[in-house]
């Protein structure tokens, strides 16, 4: 053992040393003897492999040159910032290299997925030495200066993350915010009966709830119709500063803990790695062996047989392994190897303290480079026969850059499933339950690449058709009652907004399509993951040998202005808000008034590529407004002007008004304030503008769905009052318009916070959305009305009160409200 | 048993029925016997208490009159909506009665938590029983019009949610959102060492990934020092449609999964009322001895004990009873009773279809009111003999009124730990590390009733000196490299946003005070519990009965324009947009630009009462701008002029351009365009604006923090050009000031999702936001420098490119950048 006296020095990193104490480098590393499964010459090849890995992955945290260490290490050799991770990695590097093995052996597809935060400079460092990542990135060969670039490029200004990525051959999940690993293995290996998912979760990952919600992911795999993830615990015990609480319970509490979760843990734990190395193909023997009886058992009983058939205790791994294991195990006379102190930067100081500089060259050497590098600087034949070929390796398995796996959807035609509208309002429909109709046939029409997923809303949200022609996915037990639970359902419920996000965004990643129908105000759960997968997307795009995949679509419904059973803890609107933050290039939002539109809608989402579409609907029956053709003709405008509903406004001069609406219950407000317009006030033109595509408000330079300018005031007058009745928050209206010409006149209604009801009028009584304070709104805004129109106004105001007292008395909304329909077509028509 | 044919019937509820098959009526309810603690009268008196809760909760969900039954059930005695949930209810009301047997045999202190979602007609009854909710509210007497008062007003426009919420005496949990109530039990335990958590958890919300993942919070109480929670899994089968997957796995299987947990569960299965009686009196009194024990050996071995010095296998309860336990078994051919049709209203047609009506009937008077309500209506005297006393009974404990406990913290005087300011800029902080050493004494001073909660970041965020005065609280496994654990740690950290969340809030609802410090991006993952705990704040408020509690306060740092090591996944100001979408009496937002005015901004949160408070702080060494007694004056203001930093300012006129800056890296860079200006323009009138308080900027109209329009002007001026340099997405600006005369002249550089990048300038460069691209802004809105300036200006886009090109290549960014000072004084000062 070598041992330096520090020189102390500067720590760029978030971890402190400079304590002033020794630093000691890691022992020359030797391999030795161990039994298992590997012979001696399997044992020292795959550990040259892992060698290998970890010490390209120090060198992409540490060098921007003398990447082969074929002279001396100088301080101008070493990055000038050093950020990334390595505690994470040879773990990493350990499933990774063992998962190759296995594959080869086994011929196994299989893909990885790097569970743990910030352990990019591992799959990277795999990727490079399976060719692949020379194969995409043209200049980074597989040889030395390749190498160089290859190291330079990490974590540098214009190079690649520190987490595994868009930018990194073969994966599919990105290792920023932590959780949601499992879930994408899980979604993953929906419908992809041959596919293999080895999914490391890190310990610290593993105290967040949607990891330890998504244990359970394991209910919804299907062993005879979807393949298998081979989760693998990373126990290295550490996070950035603590233990982690895995680590600290008993050993026999946690593998009772997982076997509750339905798994058989495998334990492979030791810093020896000669036993480690043995263990671990032991392990992964076992796991593939359990996987391959529980897949022949089911695949023989049929797609039907449930776990009745055959015990279905999925075989996993437990590896207990040091953090930033290989690395100095003392650095500023602290303990650094086995210690949170590795979570980082071991050797902070590196280019200007000639002690951390001395003891990562020791480091680095330890791994003995100049067995595993030929003198090219590419990997030697010996490790080069390691790697699976072609597809076979896992960073260049086409499932995990799904979009060259995407197909489109069959789709049956929306418009016969749109429902008959002749005169405007005079039929009733509940819009989900319309689209429902048309999901189920797209369900049976792509019967293995569309799910549906809900969190036990799906009949509430009035999609229940969808079970017509498909059950709920269901691999657990089923009793007496339960109904249409199906060992081959399309559609996965599981009361946990977090499963059903993380499941879709694994089947979209890996190239299928499908939707998250959800309340509205609970989607609010998934935000974070919302802005986590709006940035892959955003981030894939810029990569140009990612393809884009399927648009993740959201279905919100029972929404803000429908929680008569609920009240205010169920009402917000405010994921609209969230999603308009993000990209434009990426993100799109629709509120269709109605049945029809919303099925145009939904049509366009389901062809539409590499997008986060959010859809709000209503689910309650509500009024037909648009027959097929005109709802066709609207949902591509986006935009437009409903000249029935107005009047006055065909002369070609502007109205003295413009009404506003977007959203379900807001069109039939406005509608119904149209309507009362022209019967009290019938000489005011009165023009309504209808919004199903919230980005057309947009600047055009901002969105490519913003309109022109000329074109949002041919829509929306230049100077004349707009009383715009909106489904969310007021004020997003007015981020999204206040450039346009005609803002100082926008007025808009919305959801404020305002409290609960149990009442539909009463809701939007509540919150100045009402039909009544519309009038209002356009009696103060449109000058001439404000002393002739006095009347109504007050009649305006006391009806309001009138209704406000009923239903208090009555516990439902005033007949005359209830039971409105509109009118029908103006005398102009 | 008693079968009628049913006669079909309109459903307003969300289940669907309608088959036209028989609806049959529970049998009369008898009590059979059954052996156990209970001796034959306990047995029955208990039973007694608990029909009569059920009784109370059918009552809510149904009648608006003949609340006794006195006469013949009639359509005009049901409500016309019938909106609410039954199914959770009996086991709900079965764990408060068996609770209030413990209480009163032991003397316990002891509150009640329903979990499951919807409960409300339950934790209502059981209050209305204690007559707490007649002392709560005058004009519900617990008497038959007290009774009329209370049916009327469940779900009702007017009257109260239909889940346990603000105005339900005795909760201090909303069964709104679910997935908190085993955080919200545990916070509430913590430092209540005298306190019983009675915590029902649905086996729905069990599969959310939060409630998943806050199991483990028996890792945090320590039970000697805090009280205890008895979790209840409430495994009643069923979801809204679904079966939930807790009770669809081996019952062995769900046993281990909570022993894993760290939990012993004693089940209590079945629909047998006596033998159900007897078994859970028999399991309440084994999780108490259970407790009971723990407790002793750990405050015999004192404080510091940790789960070595004695097991700690906290018990708990699994209850296996029927949903909607109790109900009409079959409506419409369809299975009720035991299945998810009972989740909300098991008969929805009883106003309008006959059949339902006389089964409603004959279910109530199963529950024998005659027998259990006086010729007053009041409960007869065995029910009230039940009931603990005072503030014993649940629904009166002033711990779930937190403010009536809550006292006002021991602050140190913030002043004498702010940092030494001269000339501003010349000297550096770690602002949040300044606020840390502040924040030790506040720990010190406070020793049990202030929490600092993080999810492994608190070191990292820059506040670890609180760890000179306490550790981190952990009550498992301490390992030999861990550092600064402590049984009796003030520092609560866990790798979960939600626990963190969660727990604090049980804290803060139950009369403590505390802070939650985060990564800005990763705060979004709370989102919807932010959104729940503010609608919590704001209904409360509006309950006379309740008092305000201490605020929520964020500190949230390592921030969006800090992302060195993390990149674009680490980049999200929009916690901000969330916030504000909330009521304005609840919501702050503080965005200090350095250490004192860190330090100022978090002694005023820590001194405020039901707000949610949100501070973004910096933790790199950042330049000190204003000395102490200038910093408190400032973040008095909220947002001031620096008059120090901007010339030609102090003429009494206009100044020709103002720079405004909101948050730490946005000011840098506006002092740096500031001093370009004075030197390269020294003519041009510039001021410098900045903002801490956000909420100044809204109209007084819509904020109490409001700035009134005239202080706007004064500050921004009505006409001159302003470049707003913002922390998070600049739309939010306009947002805020949209109405404001000058608006139009207002021009905001903020965060725009602009990808990723390693050195701090590349950052604010990606964004348009450094200070080169500040005196563009200036240059093209300032009308008289366009020909005048047109060299600077292409002097800053060369420099731009120049630094962009300089990262790349040396991976740091340009000296002359990165060791900017502020250069002093202006001459005029």
């Amino acid at each position: 053992m070598t041992q330096l006296a520090s020189m102390g020095g500067d720590t760029a990193a978030d971890n402190e040393g400079g304590t002033g104490g020794e630093t000691v480098a890691p022992e020359a590393y030797t391999l030795g003897d161990a039994t298992g499964p590997l012979d001696p010459d399997a044992l020292r090849r795959l550990d040259a492999w892992w060698r290998a890995a970890n010490y390209l992955a120090v060198g992409q945290i540490y060098l921007k040159d003398n990447p082969l260490l074929r002279e001396p290490l100088q301080a101008e050799h070493v990055k000038p910032r050093l950020l990334g991770h390595f505690g994470t990695v040879p773990g990493l590097n350990l499933v990774y290299a063992h998962a190759n093995r296995l594959i080869r052996d086994r011929g196994l597809s299989a893909v990885f997925v790097a569970g743990p935060g910030h352990g990019g400079p591992g799959p990277n460092a795999c990727g490079w030495i399976e060719g692949t990542y020379s194969e995409l990135y043209s200049h980074i060969p597989r040889d030395a200066e390749g190498m160089q670039a290859f190291f330079h490029q990490f974590s540098y200004p214009g190079g690649v993350p520190s987490h595994a990525a868009p930018e990194t051959p073969g994966s599919f999940h990105e290792g920023g915010e932590l959780g949601y690993s499992l879930l994408h293995a899980f979604g993953a290996a929906l419908d992809n009966p041959d596919l293999t998912v080895f999914c490391v979760v890190g310990d610290g990952e593993a105290e967040t709830g949607p990891l330890a919600g998504s244990w359970h992911a394991n209910k919804f795999v299907n062993p005879a119709r979807d393949g298998a993830v081979v989760p693998v615990l990373a126990l290295n015990e550490y996070k950035i500063a603590n233990p982690t609480l895995l680590a600290r319970i008993p050993q026999e509490e946690l593998e009772t803990l997982l076997r509750g979760y339905g798994y058989e843990p495998h334990v492979v734990a030791g810093s020896d790695p000669a036993q480690v190395h043995q263990d671990m193909a032991a392990a992964m023997e076992a796991c593939l062996d359990g996987i391959a009886e529980i897949q022949r058992v089911a695949r023989a009983a049929g797609g039907d047989a449930g776990p009745e058939d055959g015990r279905r205790r999925w075989p996993m791994i437990v590896m207990r392994t040091p953090k930033g294991w290989t690395c100095p195990p003392v650095v500023d006379g602290q303990q650094v190897e086995g210690t949170f102190r590795a979570h980082q930067v071991p050797l902070p100081a590196a280019r200007t303290d000639g002690t951390h500089r001395a003891v990562l060259e020791q480091w680095l050497r330890s791994y003995r480079p100049e067995e595993l590098f030929d003198e090219d600087g590419a990997p030697v034949a010996e490790l080069l026969e390691q790697n699976p070929e072609g597809d076979a390796r896992m960073s260049a398995n086409p499932v995990a850059n799904g979009g060259l796996l995407l197909r489109d959807l069959r789709l049956p035609d929306w418009r016969d499933f749109g429902v008959e509208v002749g005169t405007p309002g005079s039929t009733d429909h509940e819009a989900t339950r319309v689209l429902g109709r048309w999901l189920a046939e797209v369900t049976r029409l792509n019967p293995t690449s569309f799910l549906t997923f809900a969190p036990d809303e799906l009949a509430s949200n009035r999609l229940q058709d969808i079970l017509d022609v498909t059950g709920r996915s269901w691999q657990a037990e089923i009793g007496e009652f339960d109904e249409r639970l199906d060992r081959q359902g399309r559609v996965v419920e599981v009361l946990s907004e977090h499963m059903c996000q993380g499941l879709l965004e694994g089947y979209l990643l890996t190239g299928r399509h499908g939707l998250f129908t959800c309340y509205e105000a609970f989607i609010h759960i998934v935000d974070s993951m919302f802005n986590q997968h709006a940035k892959w997307l955003q981030a894939s795009a810029e990569v140009d040998w990612r393809r884009p995949i399927a648009s993740f679509n959201y279905l919100l419904s029972s929404h803000v202005w429908r929680q008569d059973h609920n009240g205010f803890t169920h009402q917000d609107p405010g994921f609209l808000d969230v999603v308009l933050n993000k990209k434009p290039e990426i993100v799109r939002v629709y509120l269709p008034p109605d049945a029809n539109t919303l099925l145009s809608t939904y049509d366009h989402c389901l062809r539409s590529r590499h997008y986060v579409n959010v859809v709000v609907a209503g689910k309650q029956p509500q009024a037909d407004w648009l027959g097929v053709q005109d709802a066709a003709l609207h949902c591509a405008r986006g935009a437009g002007i409903w000249e029935w509903a107005g009047h006055g406004d065909e002369t070609g001069s502007d109205p003295d008004v413009v009404l506003a609406c977007a959203g379900e219950i807001p069109t039939l407000e406005t509608l119904a304030a149209a309507a009362l317009l022209r019967e009290r006030l019938p000489d005011l033109r009165v023009r309504v503008v209808n919004v199903v595509d919230l980005m057309r408000l947009l600047p055009e330079s901002e969105h490519p769905h913003g309109l022109p300018d000329s074109e949002f005031d041919t829509l929306f007058t230049a100077d004349k009052p707009v009383i715009f009745a909106f489904h969310g928050y007021p004020w997003l209206v007015h981020r999204l318009t206040y450039r346009r010409t005609n803002h100082a006149q926008l007025h808009v209604r919305g959801y404020k916070e305002n409290g609960t009801t149990t009442t539909p009028f009463d809701m939007v009584m509540l919150n100045d959305l009402d039909r009544y304070h519309l009038v209002v709104d356009v009696i103060d805004r449109v000058p001439a009305l404000r002393s002739r129109a006095a009347g109504l106004r007050q009649e305006m105001v006391d009806t309001r009160l009138r209704a406000r007292t009923w239903t208090r008395e009555h516990g439902v909304d005033l007949p005359e409200v209830a039971e409105w329909t509109w009118p029908g077509a103006t005398g102009q028509a």
